[in-house]
């Protein structure tokens, strides 16, 4: 059986990629393709537990165990979850992946990309996915949808300031321009359906030498 | 103020090593000490979290996630008690700490003792004891004290086979033969009182030169 494909979606928060990936899986599977429709930090029951003390407002982890933690959570997802799913020859739809981590406790976290990249070989082999979808919005939009969500509240990394998300925002600019081959830039502005017309035009290639 | 001394105790399950950590820290408090006495695993709110996770017998984490889980609940040890401890000048006395992740997951888990060494450089920026004791006793007499235990009930670690536990010991081992000028290798047959007498008089030296 041919291995699946494994296309994730980064971004700041607020740029819609839940929503997104949640499109993306309807679509493909409309084309007779199975899906593995995930998140991180999560998407197993270990790495769900994780998420917990990750997102728990009443610890407060420093930058070093904060990627160790979502570097662990990352391990038990791809080895329970992803990898299993790939080799079935599904496809893998993941909302936040490794990138997440190199722009948030690498790019603006006080961690070595290099250091982040270190992590995800020793827990995960290093897998990289076949395609990564940036999803981009101005930093002025980011912030109003933000304000929309749960009457302005926000968890542990999405309550942090505006100069870390526009370090964020920069931190993913710069994984896609040393990528270019991973990494399509996808413009988040305008309705949803707008910009999912945009993932499926940039999936175009992928779909079509799919088995 | 002076930097206070690291001292930790490593070894296989059923070595006494608690019971001898606890001895060890009255001993240094009666002699005017101010010691921190904690233990991995844990030591900190955040870093007792992970405990609870990597103990659970409903979890299945294999080698990676494991070994980034105790790197994470490390660094936070690291970070938020033992540092601070040492540059308050109080010693830290540490029921297992680096060379239990290279013993149990590095020799005997499936990682490299490199990975191991790494991980613990990006968590907690490689920090290593002043000294650290082996506490060392024959198989057939872990396994008798093991047995005593809550009617030989046991936790996922300590409930792996003989054959993993052997592993473990030839590991530590081959770590105190490694770095001869850190480890004490201490005979924890007999007596409690028997082995803490070995034990102080190994830190005879450090707490002559003690501040």
């Amino acid at each position: 059986m041919t291995r699946g494909r494994f296309v994730t979606l980064e971004g700041g928060e607020g740029a819609g990629k839940s929503t997104q990936a949640h499109l993306l899986a309807e679509a493909l599977r409309a084309r007779g393709i199975e899906v593995l429709l995930t998140r991180e930090p999560g998407g197993t029951p270990g790495a769900e537990a994780i998420r917990g003390l990750l997102l728990d407002p009443a610890m407060s982890w420093e930058a070093p165990a904060e990627a160790l933690l979502f570097a662990a959570a990352r391990a038990d997802h791809v080895a329970q979850a992803i990898r299993p799913a790939l080799e079935a020859g599904k496809w893998v739809v993941c909302d936040r992946f490794l990138d997440s981590s190199r722009a948030y406790q690498g790019g603006a976290g006080g961690l070595s990309d290099e250091d982040i990249v270190t992590l995800h070989r020793i827990g995960s082999g290093g897998l990289l996915p076949d395609l990564t979808l940036l999803v981009e919005i101005p930093a002025s939009e980011a912030a109003g949808r933000l304000a929309m969500r749960d009457g302005g509240e926000s968890d542990r990394i999405g309550g942090r300031d505006a100069a870390y998300h526009a370090k964020v925002a920069a931190g993913f600019a710069r994984l896609a321009e040393a990528e270019p081959s991973r990494f399509v830039r996808i413009a988040g502005e305008g309705t949803k359906e707008q910009t999912h017309a945009r993932i499926m035009q940039a999936l175009a290639q992928l779909i079509e030498v799919a088995p």
